[in-house]
């Protein structure tokens, strides 16, 4: 994906905008650090990317569409509107933490094999994950499905595997849009953005406690504590992790030893 | 807008892909018809706009945000899919319509001057429209709002004018992407997708009798039953219409006074 993003970048600079479908590739993960690559180029940014189909049709029950994220990055000051939002309302990543921390899903998130809205989060991994917004995240999940699937050549739906089972070839697709701002509009200020997101910040809050935030606050602030106080993982993930450290992935061998995420408790 | 997506129809022959930006363009209304133009020529496309601020930021009160809608249209068979989504849960139009036939707002719509959740129509006029899905469609709404102002060198925000007072110069933006499939993907079939969009259908619906309905299918059905059995329309519209066909739209004046789409009561 970095090498996909290199290329875009060089090709944009002539072209005004650049667009790659990828397939063969592996999982994602987020979006955002692609987006955030991308936006330090002071260019404009859209990733659309598949998986396994774990997301049900508003008003189905089976697991017809993947979690298809939509990711949008646009530059600004001090820091780039990232928009990095899957199509679910969470991902089948939360509910697994959710089931090994033993903790209840919330409303809507999920439904059991049967359908049914379910908050026990072992029921919803063999249920599946509910659209966000009802009808439109359905809506905007099945047309970025269809797109990337087009775009791409790549499969659609219960066709799309090796997501979850990392065994499996990938058969997903990704889409990476890149534009140049200066070509398009003419300009290369993003004050305009910039001064934009500074009067959402600033406007009425619906709590007076709670100031309005924008995309990518919330991160920010969560990333910076972390790389203060160390990040809060499971210890059955913990586990896991250092043993790959030493089996599969010796690059994060130093990292984990090092320690320089410590682990913490209780950090909410 | 027709004009532009006949140039970038005409480009993307060439090129794979072509992008417009638009600014001093009206009110688009509905994005629909322009994405069923673009898929007729076998072309993928994407409309985003923005409009006058409407919604509150999730967390907040203000209107800071257009109703910014996406549009995305991919081939199929028999019908393409045609995807055209308000970031707000629903338009200005629709309470205005409510407010015109005396009907509560569902919750969750709107909210009142005060920021507190309303389902009086009038409330809601001088309020602030919710976006849909709470904070991921407010994220959806913002990266819109960015990406088209930045793309096209239109205005953010409040300071977007012209698409409800049309005495007022339109600031608003519009992008208009199209791409041909053949080029980036070396194929010119859609059947792939027309035989996912099958299989969505005829997937298990979470209630026995009701299908699971692809975005559009509702729309084509009340198509259908407008052209046979005529339109709603509300007293003060029809005349404001009758009075436009004599005076301001002359173009429309044949079209009433033949009433092909006659009026009807109770249509729901």
């Amino acid at each position: 994906m970095v090498r996909v993003i290199d290329e875009l970048a060089h090709r944009v600079e002539e072209q005004g905008i650049s667009l790659a479908g990828v397939h063969n590739c592996a999982h994602l993960g987020i979006l955002a650090p692609y987006l955030e690559t991308i936006t330090a180029q002071q260019l404009v940014g859209v990733i659309l990317t598949t998986s396994e189909a774990l997301v049900h049709p508003f008003g189905g029950r089976e697991r017809m569409l993947g979690t298809n994220p939509i990711g949008i990055g646009v530059p600004a000051a001090p820091n780039p509107l990232v928009v990095d939002l899957a199509t679910s309302v969470v991902s089948m990543g939360k509910v697994l933490d959710h089931l090994e921390r033993g903790l209840d899903l919330e409303a809507g998130w999920a439904v059991d094999a049967d359908g049914n809205p379910t908050t026990d989060p072992l029921a919803a991994t063999v249920g599946a994950l509910s659209p966000f917004g009802g009808p439109k995240g359905y809506a905007l999940g099945l047309a970025i499905e269809a797109l990337v699937a087009t775009l791409t050549g790549t499969a659609l739906g219960k066709a799309v595997g090796g997501t979850l089972d990392t065994n499996m070839p990938v058969s997903k697709g990704d889409l990476v849009l890149l534009i140049q701002p200066r070509i398009l509009a003419g300009t290369d200020s993003f004050d305009q953005v910039s001064d934009y997101l500074s009067n959402v910040r600033s406007s009425q809050p619906r709590y007076a406690t709670e100031p309005v935030r924008v995309p990518g606050d919330g991160t920010r602030h969560r990333r910076a504590r972390f790389l203060e106080k160390g990040l809060d993982i499971d210890d059955a993930l913990w586990d896991q992790l250092l043993d790959c450290s030493t089996t599969q992935i010796h690059s994060l061998r130093g990292t984990l030893h090092e320690e320089p995420y410590r682990r913490m408790r209780d950090p909410r």
